[in-house]
């Protein structure tokens, strides 16, 4: 993929795999330091999970492979299958949410039983097997992303005198992946195309939009301006936004999607004044299991991160706060759902199943 | 008004006028630190409302009167008419966007000007009829609140088994006005009969609603609940809020309102799911000579608002930055209009011109 994406368009891959070590990229730190976690054992990169260094569903999941296929290679070959059974159950239990920890580390437990359960195979090349699997889940994400990308690169309009305009929320780039993003790929996508201009809700509460959508975009000179999250009302009225992409975190059978709070309000905004909402996410976000978004818990999150900005108090004791950090937004107000396989349009419930379940039986 | 409605109940009134000076309670310290700046020239008065050391429609209203009244005095009296000219002008542009702030200045003019007519008037006395004025204007918008707040509190439902939950925006509260507020006048009022609970809009970029109404309502015993801006959509969905009630900075001829930025989001999320959404101000925000919200001309604040909170940044340099401090919420999205005349109901151009010119000639 490097040929045909330079390293630059990609964004910071937020995981890089050396021999005896994986880098993490510490996103608590961002945008004011770039620092990198050095995690010498699958213990430290659990870690890293678990503390928040390194979000976003798709680059926990790399994440993880990567840690498990280190930390393969400090197991005794005598004791190694068991070991490796316990490395990995830790490793998946780092966030209890994230769908793609799970995924990840199954796929890695499963390399694992293969690679012992061959006999041709030695202890070095399970060591490889499980190396193989661990960047085959890294790259087959970049590889996911570029696809998406593509996808909803063709449905940005273009304008003969001005840059499109796109308003993206909360962080779906290269460093929630393993590089490119999914909304922000979109926006990678159709910017290396022809140059568009970017507009961030900040995303309160965790300003994952100011902090690390900004950076992004910033340090790869895409045209970039940051907003408050209520200020996207007024520019979308002003006919200042020419389509909206976000990303998600769970999709549901009838296209109903969980995504960061803020999300369906964008959504509520695009359908009055007929501008394009669309969500970008890989067909692994979409979980036909779950009917609709009344079908999907929405976590509360700790009332901290409201009445506190970097540590920093911003509100009087005593008073009390909701922090719901996600909303479902119904299918009904999504223009297209871009996944890796091509943009799904309602109704849902008949192109997402016929996207899952024609193309890839074996998902489902 | 006092002996109706004891100080502790009004809340906190943001301005105090001794002869030499007018004290202004710094809104940007709050609400960790009660300040109080003492202004003895009219310039002094004109700064903390052009750097925002109070805000509020109503009471910059108030203050630019208290200012000018305390600018005359400094004024030599054979030059006085021209010199006050020329403060007043000033103060009037402090701020672009409030209608109030023009429409305290005009009235200490137009006092000036009749006191400088009246032969019979000397100098001592001009400065006495510009004092009066000033306690004139502040009195009668501590009146008009109340009188705001008695008509929106008999639109407030009342439900046998739960408290009413009123959603509100930036702070329209006794800091922003003389005392009780405007919409939050509507929720004191509504609250006096039976406790109702707030949810509070924290109101990025610069967190009235975290910092002034939060703390107003937690020093008032009135149950509060703070939520970030992007939240309001998911509880207005999942039907947590059963009515919203915002302020305004200045009506247009046909009931578009210009408040501050996330309140035209706030109405069309009402819009979407039927929950009444109300403007409450009083009829001095009313400019028929407005004829819609396109006519008003939205202020952009400094993009350091957005990039850093309390002085700490949470952007990267190099970001650029869209700040519109306020919107404009169509009149066709608001189910009344609250003022202390009564509730104008749509179509506004009739009913906002009927309440003013046939209660008020002299108003138009």
């Amino acid at each position: 993929m490097s040929q045909m994406h330079p390293a630059a368009a990609e964004g910071v891959s937020p995981i890089r795999r050396e021999h005896d070590a994986v880098f993490i990229l510490d996103q608590r730190r961002l945008p004011f330091e770039e620092v990198w976690l050095t995690c010498r054992t699958a213990e430290d990169v659990r870690r890293a999970i678990a503390e928040m260094a390194i979000r976003g569903a798709p680059a926990i999941g790399v994440a993880a492979a990567f840690g498990l296929a280190l930390g393969a290679r400090q197991l005794p070959p005598v004791s190694f299958a068991a070991m490796f059974q316990a490395l990995a159950h830790d490793m998946a239990q780092a966030r209890p949410t994230a769908v793609n920890l799970a995924w990840a580390t199954d796929r890695m437990r499963r390399i694992a039983a293969n690679a012992l359960a061959n006999p041709h195979l030695d202890h070095a090349a399970r060591l490889s097997a499980l190396d193989a699997e661990a960047q085959a889940i890294r790259d087959e994400d970049l590889a996911m992303n570029h696809a998406i990308g593509r996808h909803g690169a063709a449905l940005v309009p273009r304008f003969a005198a001005r840059k499109t305009r796109i308003l993206t929320h909360c962080n779906t780039g290269s460093l929630a992946t393993a590089g490119w993003g999914t909304a922000l790929g979109v926006i990678r996508s159709a910017n290396a195309e022809a140059p568009v201009a970017v507009f961030a809700d900040e995303t309160r509460p965790y300003l994952q939009g100011a902090r690390l959508t900004a950076w992004e975009l910033v340090r790869d000179g895409i045209d970039v301006t940051l907003i408050a999250d209520g200020a996207a009302g007024h520019l979308i009225a002003r006919g200042e936004i020419d389509l909206v992409v976000v990303g998600a975190d769970r999709i549901a059978a009838n296209g109903d999607t969980a995504n960061k709070i803020g999300t369906f309000t964008l959504a509520v905004l695009c359908a009055h004044h007929a501008v394009p909402f669309y969500v970008a996410a890989p067909t692994s976000t979409v979980d036909l299991a779950t009917p609709d978004g009344a079908a999907i818990p929405i976590e509360e999150r700790p009332a901290r991160e409201v009445l506190e900005v970097f540590g920093q108090p911003i509100a009087p004791a005593g008073v009390k706060v909701r922090n719901p950090s996600f909303d479902v937004t119904p299918g009904g107000l999504i223009a297209g759902i871009v996944t890796e396989r091509g943009v799904a349009r309602a109704p849902y419930r008949e192109s997402l199943r016929a996207m899952l379940v024609d193309t890839a039986p074996g998902l489902v």
